[in-house]
């Protein structure tokens, strides 16, 4: 009952406070690490990791220059910050909501598979054929749109095309 | 072990065979009945229901003039299919798929909330304030866009903003 | 199998001692702090959020006036109330009760889904349409009231009604 | 993937199926068997019974009145109606819906139970001490009100007081 | 896989600890405190509670009458006895044994209800008609009875009849 | 959502539509039988057997003279009834009501094991030392008694004492 | 209880029967067909099927070559084979064990997870960094290869790389 | 992921230490404590308790004896161990293992039951009749045996034969 | 609801109904076929299987000579059981019975593994290493003995020792 | 939500800091403690262990030579590590991952026996017969493999085969 926050490695949780202490948002922060801002929330939460393709460092992690962009923003050393993202070693994901989701705005997400489910797997086959939305080749925003004079909130999910392929 | 498409009651059947009969797509219905694909293919699966204003209908269903375009579209008899409509009187839904999915299509749609939930929720806080995206004031669809060279799929999910209200 | 109440941050266990020492009741908190007694005592729980539509306070707290008013009626000091209201950035409901509920006077409230369940869907679809009684914008109270010369319990639950709306 | 209704025993469809040819409401119907509408739309489903306390008929069914009343509201001829109340000798509850509810409408009242279920709990024992509100001794309704010049769904649930007592 | 005992409220393990100084049966306890014995075993677990009617102490807990018997007993400081049951506010119950249970002496209780529970079930509603044996308003007690020359345990559960009853 | 009477072998529909053409309760026909009623009703539901004794009937049914017995008081032939208990030769228990029970009267008996199970528990050891109460060397009964003016149900489970012994 | 073979489509378990009657392993069909052996053998069960890139057959199915190929190997008739695989439009997939795995062929792949998982994840991001194993550009086989002069089953598992990649 | 040892309370633990510093085996140990050797290793365990039928040791627990030879073998002093299990009043059993069991020397004994479950009750049907071969009148033991010049393992289960008898 | 025996395929119903008609025992057939006791009775239940090396015969079934002796036994042609035990190509176990089990005699198997599981399994390691004892090459039987001049139902299970052995 | 590894014992912990520091891969520690790559990242997880056939050690745990070697290589004291390997008495795996694996790179080996593992078992019965690859006496590597000019990884799985053999 404590908050997913304070379940976090303490690490984590220093880049939350220094957050709320600088009274940046997500966006703000994004901007100066020049990623997307679901990316820096999610690596705030330590689901996010990105790969960097250069063969000495092709560990998980955000790169060496990200790490230090965001120390910068938000006043944090970078010792302590690199130290946290290598010791870390083996990425581990997906560990932080229960299933059903029990907080209604994650439970309205999982709502749209029960509910929308197969009639978009049916149109993702119908325009691509058989196979899958990679989520690891994937990148994902949350935008305010305006419909018929009212807020929405809008999650565009796009995710590499994966063919069915049994190869030999 | 039947597919789905099986399971569903005959009208619904009926409607997959004619819709692979006549060759059609769910975006050539879609056009031909003015309205989206995603809800057309959710209305195959018995999953989507469009709420009709006119005091004279009240119900949960597609209109009348929809079911007519509909069966035009695909062939088939209007009397069946308006009488199907009306006596599956109170609707029910999100019953088709096991969670969490076994199908590799809907199941990465699931990963992406475990992954990226409390990154797309913590943003969704951040932007708007505290409340919901709905699942109920809402649309979805499906596209191909190219991204890096190759094929993605992007899946756009717009719902009304509701802000937690306990009014008095 | 320590109470819910210990498993709270600290600073709601803080807000039960301070009314257990004043003795004063849900009800009497929530008439000086004027807003419902299920909120407050939600609240309590760290389960309600009252959303402040003013541009510079958007996110998700009870308003630094109805923190300052809780912080007098209960003789806390103003600071660590609104610090915690505002460390505690991200919302997050529902992690309180075990499902199925264990607690007996909880259980009678998930008994009324599993066998009035559907009769009270079914009516609402009829009164209404197809769509859902909102849990966001929503309230609730308790009353004590007679029926045939005995004590009753009456919740009244009050929901905007959300007509499903696959808009495009 | 049936609906609910097709699942039932077959007179209970018959039931619907008249409803939907007459053009009743379960509020009409409800007038004219003179029970409330809740109870109705229940004793559709199979879930709700009344108890007569009368000597001869002290059984689980609605009384032999009420059925005529129903059988003649409906168009139903009274005989299969009475035998089926009386060979469905024993009332069973409570399996129409899984849990967690997968309908969104249904969903709903689940929810409140995680986010509010404590306050409600808390509530109920600060005015009437320790015990529950029966679920056994109850009633419901369901109503359209307005609130903010909207339509809001109303709730009304009222048991019995039962305290906790440890009698010997 | 600490004992139940163990996982309680320092205040419970107080009271199993003083027990077994003293050596006192619950028993003798009981007879003492002048309640039944399974209620103060289940006090000892923080199970039980009794509602005392007094308008001004219509909480939930042992009266005060009752906290210092069994404080003198036990040779126990009023005190904090007093304290723990007060500041403890709302009752809550039934979290102590995982379902279904894994230690042998609970798993038969369990095993009864699987398999003579409709037995009890039919012949309760033949009885008594549509309704349920109530688990409040209730009382057990556990006895050594001899049955064909063997030693055998006689569980007496009692608990009000309380008939289904849809009021309006 | 079949009544679980429905979804036994069509010999025990038979035993439940003979009760009730001859409208007999249990406990007639357990007066005739000269069995306990919850062992009839629970043979009706096919979860009772009593094992005889006799070299030559050492399998698991209602002894021939029981059976005969019961087809006498129930109008039922001979014939279907012998040959029904001895073609189902294996004992199949327990696989009646989910768990935990959705159906409120047995959910009760569950609710006691939840609240009162330690309480129980404890109370038998102490009474017995190390074991169980035996659910197999068992019986139980059903009564209606006063208590307070009021109609209880009286329920009491008497099963053998069993201690734990690891003999060599 | 029935064989999984049982619980598939009839088109399915003509081609078991097929294969049966003429004697011969998914190893000989697979040389005929051209495609790999897991690949026919999941074929039958209804698991794989491979994507063909030629617009004018974007869908999930063999291609009709290989359909008419399998018709020819088994002795069966093209039009229902071609039938079958166009009606069951979209592709299913992962729905024919219960997991965890009963049987103890299939358990013993779970049972890996469970021991060697970590270990395995963790040799994959040192080797290649963050990232997965693709199930969907894959391929499998099994083989009978000596060790210690004993015979041992080994399965090579083969899955595209897919880096994470958050892309923008 | 800690070991169950290090979960047990920590006079378990000195148990298992001591065990490992005099070089003993649960052999060694039964023989000089004369009890059997899976008595012992369950007792390290917590989860085997004798029962000891003299009037004045009725509790569950070794008896002091076997208490004082088991300080003696390991070289515990017996004060902290006879006041363990004194304190540790009421026994608990069957809490250690997750079920299904993930460990795979325990998984095996899981899947004799799924496997061959149903073969050994219809032969101690057959062989007895109705009713159980008691899991508390009960011993095991552990032996190696060689069957075709290899190791085997042999468990031996033996427990009280007990009739299915509803007295009255 | 339905009887095990019913769930089963047809042949595997006739062998239950002609072992009925010709009134034989599992250890008559046993004796007849000549293998084991609870082979025959788990053979009976669609579970066990022998292995025979021959090369021209290497699937999973009773030997020919086996299925030829058992038809004779129980006066069943020969024919629709070699069928049967050829159609039914590929072995399936381990579906019978729900976990954990309803049935009484099954549970108290499972209840074993709850409250002994631990010191089994560490008396297995401290007498043979690290490993598991075999399910697969594997035998069991049931015997009745006598303890202390009271039936006893005695279960051995005899299965290979298997050292966990990381070869490479 | 901590990493595994932090959640491991503090010799493992130390055991992956020193690889951290040394600079050290599994693949360099595999070649010097001459073991293989999984093996060693295994028993860093506390999962592998690997059985010496020497009277002398026959426990459950690297040998002592290799428990040298692996202390060398990473600059760590034989004597904590010596002493944790047999202190860690008797040995317990797989309780590492939650199943479903929430990991998305352990989540995609899931997912293979979901959708292929009737696929592979089927292969596996028609190559060998009756029986299962065995997970005791077993190994596995992970390569990395070019295919159509991709990288791909290579999962090989070397089970000992193990015929169904229910012996007498």
């Amino acid at each position: 009952m404590t908050s997913v926050v304070q379940s976090l490695p303490s690490v984590h949780q220093s880049l939350f406070e220094a957050k709320a202490v600088k009274g940046l948002t997500f966006e703000q922060i994004a901007q100066r690490v020049e990623r997307d801002e679901v990316w820096v929330a999610s690596l705030f939460y330590g689901q996010v990791r990105c790969f960097s393709s250069s063969p000495e460092s092709s560990d998980a992690k955000p790169t060496e220059v990200e790490v230090k962009k965001l120390g910068k923003v938000l006043g944090l050393q970078e010792g302590p910050l690199l130290k946290h993202f290598h010791t870390h070693w083996f990425p581990e994901r997906g560990d932080l909501t229960p299933m059903p989701p029990r907080d209604p705005t994650l439970y309205r997400l999982y709502e749209i598979i029960l509910v929308y489910g197969y009639g978009i797997k049916s149109v993702i086959h119908e325009k691509f054929g058989d196979g899958i939305m990679s989520a690891i080749n994937f990148s994902c925003n949350v935008k305010k749109v305006e419909k018929n004079g009212a807020d929405n909130v809008q999650i565009t999910l796009t995710g590499k095309w994966l063919p069915y392929d049994f190869h030999e």
